[in-house]
This record gives structure tokens, sequence and C-alpha cells, in this order.
């Protein structure tokens, strides 16, 4: 099973419209150093699962037909916004999101090929031979994350959360994914309320799992330029996500 | 004064995701076929300003600062999206826009260095030396056309209308504009209650105007396929738009 990042950004991706930080400049000039907002697509067994739709380029990256489903972790623009031209085109997709009542602009109202399924926590759901497990995470949306297994290769995707509840917690204990895809928006020493992870808390987080990789996601420009002066700073198990970047899973069934 | 045309589509663009009609076909092998979501780009005396906000990928086209302003006419996705992204950024930018309690999404919350101006029907405001006039149109929003006037060069941007009201109707034809862009989504033979223009309806609207010529914008597909049997069917007054022409409109003052 095979993830590849088409995003790793927090909302806005870097470079940010109008930014002079040092990280978006650098990625004006170099775009190996751009990240566009969080997704990923996953494939495994012929099936192929979108995860998250915030690059404004579907149609043109998946041609209909290409894509088996899409999974959304919460509604929020930054995961969705690819979808309000997708759904203008002709066919049938599955949608797999969270029970969502406002959903994002006039998605629900103008569906047109997507086909919205709202899934619940721990209710297994397959797409083909992948099976995946919604977990709850805490953000200012309703949010999952998707525990995606396909023979025995199992990753964990959580993204836009603020904390590892209890249950989720509990269930990637017993679960063990092999790769854990995790939030990191932010640096050390972010104040204020926060809707997403900072470093120490994926590190911290990190620990609890000491049997899985970890891949940090839906990182803001401040996290890359805190890193550009602190290299060598994650454990060993724990790389920084990239995009276009793939991540393997091995099959072990 | 010069008008670009960014896109020329209706919601979805052309090729259409999934579509397989002939004109759909034809765009996916000659690129110069497509038509993205309706929206311009007009320059005069260094001033720019971005009409509309269909087109998804803003950051790249118009580095910060590149804009003097975005003039909105509604708040539907396919006239805002490319806003969801761009208002992560830094900076600020004025946008004109009808008074909309909804806008779309969580723009209106989160709009970072969009700053909101909500406009009305023939209160006239400027941007650098461009004038604008927005007028009434007709639709499942609240919709403005913008006429824009620089040194006596005068164009209207007339999208997304069922209907000419009396208001505008009269304005147009005391102000005599050189060129009207004008909504014409459908073919002759649309059945079913409109938002849009078909082209009978676009032609018999162009009468009332003589001194004017016109572009057709805001094109479906299934009018481009009716045009691919019936060529020569619009009057010598009139064009349909195609992504990327210019427009230019002779200054008189």
């Amino acid at each position: 099973m095979r993830l590849k990042f088409l995003g790793t950004g927090a909302a806005g991706g870097i470079p940010l419209w109008g930014c002079a930080c040092s990280v978006c400049s650098r990625a004006r000039i170099d775009v190996s150093y751009s990240r566009r907002p969080n997704c990923a697509v996953v494939d495994a067994g012929g099936t192929r699962l979108l995860l998250d739709a915030g690059v404004m380029d579907l149609a043109e990256r998946f041609p209909s037909g290409t894509l088996s489903a899409i999974l959304i972790t919460h509604f929020h623009a930054d995961h969705v916004q690819g979808l309000l031209h997708l759904r203008w085109g002709m066919g049938d997709i599955n949608v797999y999101a969270p029970h969502d009542t406002e959903g994002c602009a006039d998605l629900y109202k103008n569906h047109g090929p997507l086909k919205f399924n709202h899934v619940s926590k721990f209710e297994i759901f397959n797409v083909g031979d992948i099976f995946i497990t919604p977990v709850p995470l805490v953000h200012s949306k309703p949010t999952l994350g998707f525990c995606i297994e396909y023979k025995g290769a199992r990753l964990a995707y959580l993204t836009d959360t603020r904390e590892i509840p209890p249950s989720t917690a509990a269930f990637l204990t017993e679960w063990k994914p092999h790769t854990i895809c995790l939030d990191c928006t932010y640096p050390p020493g972010t104040e204020g309320s926060r809707n997403h992870f900072d470093l120490p808390e994926a590190i911290e987080i990190s620990k609890d799992y000491p049997d899985s990789n970890f891949v940090l996601m839906h990182i803001g420009h401040s996290l890359d330029e805190w890193l550009m002066s602190h290299p060598a700073t994650v454990p060993s198990r724990m790389v920084v996500g990239q995009d276009n970047e793939s991540i393997d899973c091995p099959e072990t069934e």
C-alpha cells in the first residue's frame, strides 16, 4: 500500500500569498520547497483513494474513473475546495465524510457526481479491498481521522486535530499502524488556543506508539522556518513530509 | 482599456469532469478549446482589476501587489472559489461585492487580506482612475453587473443573469458602452427555469444596444456543441468569447 502526498501544507500552503518570510521566499524560487494544502492519494490492490481535496486541479490530476472514492476528514475549505469544481462534472463517485450538517458552501445542495456518505467513528467501511476505520479527532469542525488497512498494511491519517482523544489513542495502541501521518502545524512555543499540534506535542504523541513510524504533515510556514535553523530535531522514527513524496506500508498477509 | 478573459466558461468550465460530449472531448485533446470558470482582468492607466475569482491559481497568476482590487459579481462558488486560497495570504486588497449576508463558505469569517466592500446598484466607485457603476442583475444570489469606465472607454460586464432589469437597461441605453460582455450559457431551445441567458435571448438583447459590440461569455458545453454545427449564427457585432482573448476599448478623452 502506497500513500503519496499531493500536499503537506497548512491551510494556505507554502508560499503564502504575499508572505516575504524566508520559507515562502525560498518556495517561490525553488518549487520543491512549496507545500500545497494537505491531501494525499492511497493506492492498493487496484483501488485508489483520495484523502481530502484541498488541491484545486483535481479534474486534471484524476480523470473521471481514476479515483475509487474520496475520503474527507472535515469540511474546512482547505480540505474540500477542490470539490467545488469537480461537482459540476458527470458520473458518480462516493465521498466518505463525517456527519456535518453544514458541509462547505453549496456542496450538499449542488453535489453533482459526488455521492456523500456520512461515516461514524469506529464503523469500518471498505472501498474495494481497502478497509477504513474512521477515528474521532478534536477540531473546530466535526473531524475524523482515517485508519487505512490493506492486507495487513496499516496507515493512520490524522490531520487537523489538537488532541488524540482517549478512544482514538486506545484504537491506535491496539491496531499498531506501520505509519502514522500526523498534523504538526506549528513550531515550539506557538502560543494561543490552537486547533493543530505543534512539534513538541507531535513528538510527545509519538512516544505512545513506539512501533510506528511518523510522518508530520499540515506544516505551516512558521514550522518550516523553525526547522531551517533547527535541523535534526525530530526523532529517528519521524520525518517531515514533503509534497509528492510517497510512503510505502508493507503488506503482511 | 483592455479586458482579458481568464475564463469564459459556465460553472464547471470545459471540459466538464467526466463528460464525453464532443466539445469536452475536443478540449481534452486541444487545450485551446477549454474554458475556465468565467472571470477576467481589466487593465487601464496602471490599475488592474480582477473581475470574479473562479480560477483556482490566482496566487500564481497574480503575485501579491499586482492586483489593484477584485470585483465580485456574486458569491456563487464558481465566481469566488479562487479566493478561498488567497485569503490565507498576507497584506491587504479591496474586494468589491454585492450585499450578500451569506457570502461563500467562511470567506467573511476568515477573510485574511481580503477587505470586503459591499457596493450598491448605481453607486459609482473608483479604483485608481477606473470608475465603476454597479448595475442590478437577476440571479439566484444577489448579483451585480459592472459598468467600467476609463477616460471615456466604456465596457459593461454582465454575467450570471436571466434578465436585464429595466433600470439596468435604461442605464446602458444612456451610457452607450463600446462593448457589452454578456452571459450566454445555453443554446436555443434550452427548456426549464434558467438563471442564465440562451443564445436567442442574448441576440434579442443586443438589438437594444445598436452602438455596442457584444462578447458572449459564461458559455456552457451545450452551447459550444450547438455552435459547432451552427457556425456563423451570431450577428456581426457579436463574438463568442475565448479564454485568454483580449478586448480593447478605445479611450475617447
